[in-house]
């Protein structure tokens, strides 16, 4: 099943608008077993939808052709001309239909414009869809697949006999109404099979790495589970298995968890400091921060999962070498002899902060996020981590990037796996 | 001149990742007076790839093609494999790149993986785009644009001699890094009348409030410049200028101002954390945080500016009562009679982290971020905001949502923009 999904409007090309409804589209889509094979966002303009529709027809061969968008009252939306155009279509006023909506806008104490006129109209050789939440009603036509008229064997093996276009509203509310109601339905309803999805989310580890350790599960599962890596801003990886056998999909993540184990902090939508907050509440522990050069970052991340009081007791935002000393009781003599970003000042701060605010776990971050700062010994992207668990100390020391933000968010993430690792394995 | 963009990957299909790369390079292309023509999604598939690379060259007559995603080392990576088809070309092992990659990997303590050996061929034909931030390179290729095979009159108008046919990375910060660095000035160098485009960033009111303030300059301008109201995510709102005249720009951009002054906190591109760095830099300004709700998250973005340590001192992320007390001293009978979430709280933590952090102002937040914790007295969303600056407080209550991520972002930046009108008052 080839699913085509043609967006219109000048404010997604200049990317004042986010295309959010295709996402949104693909998801429903998805969820339901189906794959949406190609998307193209155009102008408003009559010529270029009329050849958008004609190549994904002909061209593509879609079996599904679902555009969006140009469907309102005002002087820019011309899908509904163009689909008049292309299926060689006229319409007709639907009495009935314009006496409803003015009724409608009456109920909201408004008089209804002319302009909406251009709305109650009712195709002769198409179907309108109706609009539970808006004005716009929707278009819905056949016509002879592509394949029809090229390929012989395709009508030999049952294949499809007809394109559905759609047209539905750009408004997101109308649009998903309609989609739901409408168009989602009549798709589920010519599935034979469907897909399952899975992800096993990872960080801490380039996708190439994870790549090199499963190639040979990739090689045997070709054409059977899709396998896709996707690495995400900062430091994570997905590994997204797609696939219509439920058996083997339960089989084939099973095996590769086993291998990339240490890796692996979730599934789906598993967020970091979600995997971390349980952890931390399942195992009654306490958690403080020190943080210098991350300013507050990790403390941010640690609370963004709600209930996080239960295990967040506080932290301590120390950005000056006095205030290291003074509010987290980093010795004097430490920060003269190894200077601020340093092991061991990542060590007392951890150790420090702990005690201080009466914490299991203690977190001490230190670093030159640049661009200033550096030096040739200790150069911008140096970062010290500290935690103290359990009368241990784990620190790491890690060589970043020349960016600020990009090591700011490297190091709260480093360090939220960290915690996570140490967690796991006293468990 | 006509603008392609192909964005590649079956997450962007499937709606899990939004394709919010397209949207970034249409904003920046219209900054400079461009436009994108077409926009299409794909999957990571040899035919689908060089079909649509076909299609926008020969059929959309494309000057410029920008395609985004597939460069990554990993098997579903195949945008490399079909540029070399598509330009019949071969690419050749760069011993110095490698050598250069494998180092950077041993800077992050890992061993690099051959699999990344794919990312250090040369093309013999296309130009590599050099990656600031990542390892794979990008390509670039040139090719006799289609209408010279059919439209004999656009050449003797002197049209295009070639389509540009770029590959950039998916990931975000590499994808940004190459356009603005390589492909963007180029871009610049072959255009002729440039449009000319002026931000107003304003923040604090509703869009249509601002458009009804300038109502008449809207209509007076209709057909000389086009202004575009364009809402952000969080209590901001842009207004947007573009036309190709200099001085009506100018001049438009002055009268717009001087109507909304109060709600303008910059231009272009100036973010508010920025702006407040500016004033705090200029006022030789220090300033230190007291956040409860907020656990770090202004902070954070206090210095997300490089050079912040010039005016941030520091914080004290106190989110527990017991810790306002011992660390930030808030009195446990202001506690025990007003409640942690207060008017009299918030005064406390500002004065009283003003004072131990030795700064000029002091900011003092505390308020419930839900989704738990709210009573009917005290609901989610309600928010206290201190600010101690030259014998003065300034208290803010507000009453915001029941989302909790939401009430802490609005609350940072509600809190920004205090401080901004707060020193641009005492100038």
């Amino acid at each position: 099943m080839k699913i085509g999904i043609i967006t219109i409007g000048n404010e997604l090309l200049s990317g004042f608008t986010i295309d959010r409804n295709s996402a949104w589209i693909g998801q429903k889509l998805l969820e339901s077993g189906m794959k949406v094979h190609i998307r193209q966002t155009i102008q408003d303009d009559l010529g270029d939808i009329y050849d958008t529709l004609e190549s994904m027809w002909k061209e593509w061969e879609c079996d599904y052709i679902i555009v969006t968008g140009g469907l309102g009252p005002t002087v820019d939306d011309i899908t509904v001309s163009t689909f008049l155009e292309y299926f060689d279509d006229k319409h007709e006023f639907d009495k009935e239909y314009w006496s409803m909506l003015k009724e409608r806008f009456e109920r909201l104490n408004f008089k209804m414009p002319n302009l909406n006129k251009n709305q109650a109209y009712r195709s002769k050789k198409g179907k309108m869809i109706e609009n539970l939440v808006g004005t716009a009603r929707g278009l819905h036509y056949k016509k002879g697949h592509a394949s029809l008229f090229k390929n012989i064997k395709t009508i030999a093996k049952g294949g499809p006999k007809n394109t559905h276009f759609f047209a539905l509203p750009g408004v997101p509310q109308e649009m998903k109404s309609m989609f739901t109601n409408y168009v989602l339905p009549l798709l589920e309803d010519e599935l034979d099979s469907k897909m399952l999805c899975r992800s096993i989310r990872t960080t801490g580890v380039p996708e190439s790495i994870l790549q090199e350790k499963i190639s040979d599960l990739i090689d045997l599962n070709k054409g059977k589970c899709d396998i896709a890596f996707l690495p995400h801003r900062m430091l994570g990886v997905d590994i997204r298995l797609t696939t219509q056998d439920k058996e083997l999909l339960d089989n084939l993540l099973n095996s590769i968890v086993e291998r990339i184990d240490k890796y692996v902090y979730g599934f789906d939508s598993d967020k970091l400091e979600g995997v971390v907050a349980d952890l931390l509440i399942d195992s009654n522990t306490t958690i403080a921060t020190a943080e210098s050069c991350t300013a507050g970052m990790l403390s941010a991340r640690l609370t963004d999962v709600p209930g996080s009081s239960k295990y967040f007791n506080g932290g301590i935002v120390c950005y000056s070498n006095q205030l290291k000393n003074e509010l987290v009781n980093v010795k004097q003599k430490t920060l003269d002899k190894y200077g601020a970003v340093s092991e061991e000042i990542a060590h007392e701060l951890a150790v420090n902060i702990a005690k201080k605010l009466n914490s299991e776990i203690g977190v001490g971050i230190t670093g030159i996020a640049g661009p200033d700062g550096g030096t040739e010994e200790k150069p911008v992207g140096l970062v010290f981590v500290g935690i103290s668990y359990k009368n241990n100390v784990y620190i790491k020391k890690y060589n970043l990037t020349p960016n600020r933000n990009i090591n700011r968010e490297l190091t709260v993430i480093l360090c939220l796996n960290e915690i996570r690792k140490i967690l796991e394995n006293s468990k």
